[in-house]
């Protein structure tokens, strides 16, 4: 089929009509899926329940060192655990200091903190009159409703295949004092699945910030989730970076385990230079006596070491690569040519980014939603839920089981059919 | 023996040098215990290990309602820990939320949103140039330290065997708007181990605070942590009160089972009026997607219920009573009517409170700490660390083996009559 736009007015309207048929029928279908967050699914969940047997009322939760998981202590993790997540974050163990089980609750108070009693000695940010921070985008929600939460400014940085737009960092970050912070996913970005490359962590590396309590804010939530053993990207280790280029202060590296083991009931990390660990620590010690050391001895004993978490995401990769896939195979399929539509490859993480014809994403999420699919909210992937373009949707593959997950894709690529033939047709009127 | 201030100078001199002697042999024994922190034994760490066998491999980890355990979500925890902790708590779940393994986190956690982002509209404290807390003393030196470390001012209320001087709170509270809260730990007190009167929590639901952001930090610690059976104190439930007395919103109540199953891995909960709750919430999805389920899960399925969990507390109390008597015989055989120290007898919880003659608390903990016995810090009871008598001093009977405890208890009697003896001797110049 050739491309929706240079359809003669007869053409769309005849596209419209079959497609509205198809679409009434799929209705019909009462569907029921949900594609919108980034979810595990019961494949991979199963994938870890040998986690509730490598601990039992027979076995000794002591440490190496001494260190009695069931008791209160020992602030920043067990050593045993440091070991593990160093190695995951490709950092040392000293740089490393283990949390509870979210890393969106780690960066959630790693800002709180900078609001409340600044950063490294810094005035705190809830006394100053303006701070804003850089949001590459699209980019990952979450990130932007902490921020937006805490009042902060954000300000749109477009992303490209390589990443942020570092020209336009660079430029920012070295003439605006009230810049505090950048949100980076630099592995398999979400939504897109990029991966930055060397010259950018270079250069993010090499920023002259005009504010001293600037940070970069690296939650490298997919370093290690892969969908295939040999085509992998490679992302430069920042910290080992910014200590090259004189800027050991300069990045706060988050990650977690809740796509390894459990989400709910894995571990985050935080790895930064021993200048902010020690700032850090300084309000942990006020904050909790320490997280859940058991917890921490059961991934150990379970993972084993790195390798064994290496092991264990080439079963995720497998359950995840056919879902992957089938999408790219069917938006290929449906979509391919006809010029309204684009949407990214990624080689890991857990995000398809997907842009529409401008004007257009809204519509294609509200008509998926009527027929029984629920995708992210359109717009979700900009700061204040508003893409100015109106066309970038984020899939999210990894929830339904593949069947669904086909159907759904299907509909989109209906949605997104009809909602451009539409639209073209208001354009010619 | 008698009181000491009715000695003359040279029957105290001979005091003091067969103290000094048997302080000598003391420190020739090479003690080396900590009596310094309200940590379960390793004895009562054994009665939660078979938190470690209900959940296998095999098992479903779904909950009544369909969550799986294993996944994202649950904002404020599964249905079924929530009736269980709020029996606990003696509240309706419908007031609870769950939250990580640290209630201690809780606590900074609602100081921190209030500073960030105020209370239910107020003004973010960040923004006023004054904040106050109001701290019954002796109290908790972890609650002062999260004040502190935010720069809230901190103000003196003496504490009585009742509960906080109402007098004065009523007065501070209704007349100085910069006042935002008072810590309180109501039932078993840290470290005095009294629980307030009935009268005492009626003043407190009535309170009429200038500032409309005022709230009472209710940490309930040691709710169901009695020592007797049936000679246990009893607490109004102040939620309840609250709402009776047309403040409903006047409280946050925290409480986890930190002492009740493991110190590093419980639950910790938040129970407070539903406008309270809706504030919280509206943080709390910002902060993370959910606590750990599963480890909700588990202590569900360990305890069953309200009962076993009352059950349970019986064989904690079992252990620790022991100790607790111990040491107040110890101190009654050493130092009753010497007119030199006074102590409480508590009837749970985890301290006992013990008061020097004023001057020398800092110098009897530097003693014992010199022949090998670790004792809390004096000042650590007081706000900034700061006694004004320097008489108090915390005592942990929990964590030492009994024969160990009993060697710390002497060698605090010893130290106590040894400075004090020093301390008349040298008012005699």
């Amino acid at each position: 089929m050739k491309p929706y736009v240079e359809m003669t007015k007869e053409e769309l309207e005849l596209q419209r009509k079959e497609l509205a048929e198809q679409y009434k029928e799929m209705q019909e279908r009462d569907l029921r899926l949900d594609m919108s967050r980034g979810k595990p699914s019961l494949a991979q969940l199963d994938l870890s329940m040998g986690m509730m047997d490598v601990l039992s009322s027979k076995d000794d939760l002591t440490c190496d060192d001494g260190t009695d998981c069931r008791n209160y202590g020992c602030l920043d993790g067990i050593h045993e655990v440091k070991e593990l997540i160093a190695d995951m974050m490709e950092v040392a163990p000293d740089n490393v200091i283990i949390y509870g089980n979210s890393s969106l609750n780690v960066m959630y108070d790693t800002v709180a903190r900078s609001i409340t009693n600044g950063v490294m000695g810094s005035t705190p940010w809830g006394k100053l009159d303006k701070v804003k921070f850089l949001c590459p985008v699209p980019g990952y929600d979450r990130h932007f409703a902490i921020t937006e939460y805490f009042g902060i400014e954000m300000i749109n940085i477009p992303m490209t295949e390589e990443g942020p737009d570092m020209d336009m960092v660079e430029e920012l970050v070295s003439s605006d004092e009230t810049i505090k912070g950048i949100w980076c996913v630099p592995k398999y970005s979400n939504p897109q699945g990029y991966s930055y490359s060397d010259e950018t962590v270079r250069r993010f590396a090499r920023l002259k910030p005009a504010a001293r309590d600037f940070r970069i804010y690296w939650d490298n939530a997919y370093t290690i989730h892969h969908l295939y053993d040999h085509d992998q990207d490679h992302l430069l280790e920042i910290l080992q970076e910014c200590k090259r280029a004189g800027n050991p202060d300069l990045v706060y590296k988050f990650a977690s385990t809740s796509k390894i083991s459990f989400p709910g009931s894995g571990i985050a990390a935080l790895a930064a230079s021993p200048n902010n660990l020690e700032d850090i620590k300084k309000q942990l010690s006020m904050q909790t006596i320490g997280h859940d050391k058991v917890n921490q001895l059961r991934h150990v004993r379970f993972f084993k070491g790195i390798h064994g978490m290496m092991e264990h995401m080439r079963k995720h990769a497998d359950i995840l690569r056919p879902k992957f896939e089938a999408v790219d195979n069917i938006l290929e399929r449906e979509l391919g040519g006809l010029g309204i539509a684009q949407w990214t490859k990624p080689k890991g993480g857990y995000f398809i980014s997907f842009d529409s014809m401008e004007g257009c994403a809204k519509e294609i999420v509200a008509r998926c939603k009527k027929a029984g699919v629920i995708l992210t909210g359109a717009g979700a992937t900009y700061p204040y839920g508003k893409d100015p373009h109106d066309s970038n949707i984020r899939i999210a593959p990894s929830y339904p089981p593949l069947a669904d997950l086909e159907l759904a894709t299907e509909l989109l690529c209906l949605c997104t059919k009809l909602v451009s033939v539409e639209k073209l047709l208001a354009g010619m009127k």
